[in-house]
């Protein structure tokens, strides 16, 4: 049966998670981090049990050969051959990019090209990729792409009310992000509700350090709170979301910043940590705010607040919803956001059970029975879904 | 009975309107255009008839002393002893002012220093305030805010998810705007509901060149779509709306424009003016999509979902809504956006009438009697709500 190892290479991290396929079978997981900088480590789990070492990594190459070779020696492949398909998470695929695409040196080539949508991440995406590539040539390799799911926004969804040339001359548009997360627990969710995607209306909350909504209908998204990049739309850990954008010039004639230097503060000194002055961590607001911390309480009455609303507006954008998914860390995790976020919405059809609320971490319906839109709790699996598109794409 | 003049100064206009009051029976109206421009002419209505003059205006003490000078020549007041009161619109009232207040030395004072949150606006106001003072120092003097009816939004709604401590410095939070429009159109609704105030969920869209959503719960305001400035919100005739703040510096670099550039593009190029490429009224952008501009069409499409989606989001915000209230120029005459903006929301007990629908300009319901939710159409007047607060604060 097909092996496939599932990657995502951040700035000094690469993840990886090897699966036998098409039973979905996770075969070993692990990551290599800090690379390029000191004290870098692997991490990889044996068993069920986790390994982890402390060695010097200074490129994503030696970062690669260690993987492969941590996998061999440990047994959990015999030889490199037995790897039959590598898919790599890469963040932006611009509007090139309306699904997973097998990597050639064009595809290679137009991922490199639209690192100005997201110069942070495509270009390591890239070196992810080629140092994959030199070791293992001749194995089919697949780019799935962040931005993929949500191409099938409408334009009245994704064009900002800009000087249209904006969008035609430098691609200014929302693309959305999260999009192998809102299509995986989209398209489980139509399991569970033993209903056809094709005739669903989803509200898809992916809620970790990042966080966004998506409104997906008959399987397709068709808006989605992130944007051009990552920082439009809820709160999040360090994020700001949405502000007014007259803003910017404001907090620089202010406090004296650049507009890059005040982007960067509302990309890592906002959000929950902006608010409550000490933790961009909801486990540690949801701690401080029980007992007693006003500025932890306030920061999750701000944090549940948007996502309460954004659920109200894509109710209105598909004209009603039949479920409402909530999924990543503080998703699948947190109770006491789910419930701010959920309390109130009767006059959608929404009643859930505060007893089945209390779930963690796994699947679960939380809606009463005679709910006519259910709430669901599932866990996301963003490895899972690239491996699948690995099979898919490179035909295996 | 007493005479009360409401008087509106913009950056380079003065317009007024004369009530006799209680009865709230406009005696005149007028404006003075182009002060301290050249070609500047002056504008009144004597027995419903309009007469035109050109004159030159070169700065706000002349354009009120003109003013003054024409009611008595038509003969509309007998001597400046006939006005008994004087309410000036002002555009910003900071966290100061929850009502409105009786003009004094302190108060103008405190008028000014909020000028810092609105450096077109507030000055100008103050000009137009001191001139009147001049000529008439004994009649009582009201000042009415645009922001007063929105400092009842509670700190979830105003605060945005920045660092904490620019709110605290800066005075960096949501205030809204339109708020005389809000409250009037709130309050006229209510009437006309035949239930109280206090007991109502109402979404107000004031929908003109400058457009805002307000969510009022029980009379009171507690969130909008309009924040720090007139920028944030919904997409307008000029003005983008809300859009991902990281864009701001993309579109310096990739333009060359400065920051304070950059927003001026969005306050007075993006809208309906910057995705049709050709207008930002909305009669022209109906006249060319109903012809097949697909511009147009798209600018219509942008405009309608986003007023779409705050319903929805606001309806959530209250847990339900009883009433949703069209109001300005947009809201009051046009059936084609009132159409787009209520299509699908029946989901939320929302069942309008298109028949009804096609009403122009005058109070009118147009759900169909058994919808759960009233759907109104008021047109504002600001005007009125400014006589009002003057025989309320100066006790007249």
């Amino acid at each position: 049966m097909p092996k496939i190892l599932a990657v995502n290479a951040g700035s000094s991290s690469l993840k990886f998670k090897l699966f036998e396929m098409p039973n979905e079978e996770v075969l070993t997981k692990g990551v290599v981090e800090r690379i390029g900088l000191d004290q870098s480590f692997f991490k990889i789990y044996v068993n069920g049990e986790e390994k982890k070492e402390s060695c010097q990594i200074t490129d994503f190459s030696i970062a690669v050969q260690l993987v492969l070779n941590k996998l061999t020696e440990y047994g959990i492949i015999r030889t490199l051959n037995d790897i039959d398909g590598i898919g790599h998470r890469v963040v932006h695929g611009g509007e090139i990019f309306s699904d997973s695409a097998l990597i050639t040196d064009g595809t290679l080539k137009k991922i490199e090209e639209l690192s100005h949508l997201a110069p942070l991440h495509n270009p390591v995406n890239v070196l992810g990729i080629r140092a994959f590539q030199k070791v293992l040539p001749d194995v089919p390799a697949v780019a799935v792409f962040d931005t993929a799911f949500h191409q099938s926004m409408p334009e009245q969804s994704y064009l900002y009310s800009l000087p249209y040339d904006y969008y035609e001359k430098y691609g200014i548009r929302k693309y959305g992000f999260h999009g192998t997360s809102h299509k995986y627990v989209t398209e489980r969710a139509a399991q569970l509700l033993e209903r056809p995607l094709k005739h669903l209306r989803l509200i898809s909350c992916h809620l970790g350090n990042g966080a966004s909504i998506a409104a997906v209908e008959g399987g397709k998204s068709i808006d989605t709170s992130m944007g051009f990049t990552p920082l439009e739309g809820v709160a999040m850990g360090t994020r700001s979301g949405s502000i007014d954008p007259a803003l910017i010039p404001y907090i620089m004639e202010k406090t004296g910043k650049t507009a890059d230097e005040v982007i960067n503060v509302l990309n890592k000194k906002s959000g929950l940590l902006g608010i409550s002055g000490f933790s961009s961590d909801l486990r540690d607001i949801e701690d401080a705010a029980a007992k007693g911390n006003a500025r932890a309480e306030l920061a999750l009455a701000v944090f549940a607040d948007r996502i309460h609303k954004y659920i109200g507006s894509y109710a209105a954008r598909m004209c009603g919803v039949d479920a409402i998914i909530f999924t990543a860390g503080i998703g699948e995790n947190s109770d006491v956001v789910r419930e701010r976020v959920l309390r109130g919405l009767e006059f959608m059809g929404v009643y859930w059970d505060p007893a089945l609320n209390k779930v963690r971490g796994k699947e679960a319906f939380i809606n009463y029975p005679h709910s006519p839109v259910k709430v669901l709790v599932i866990p996301t699996n963003e490895e899972v879904m690239i491996a699948r598109d690995v099979m898919r794409i490179a035909n295996l």
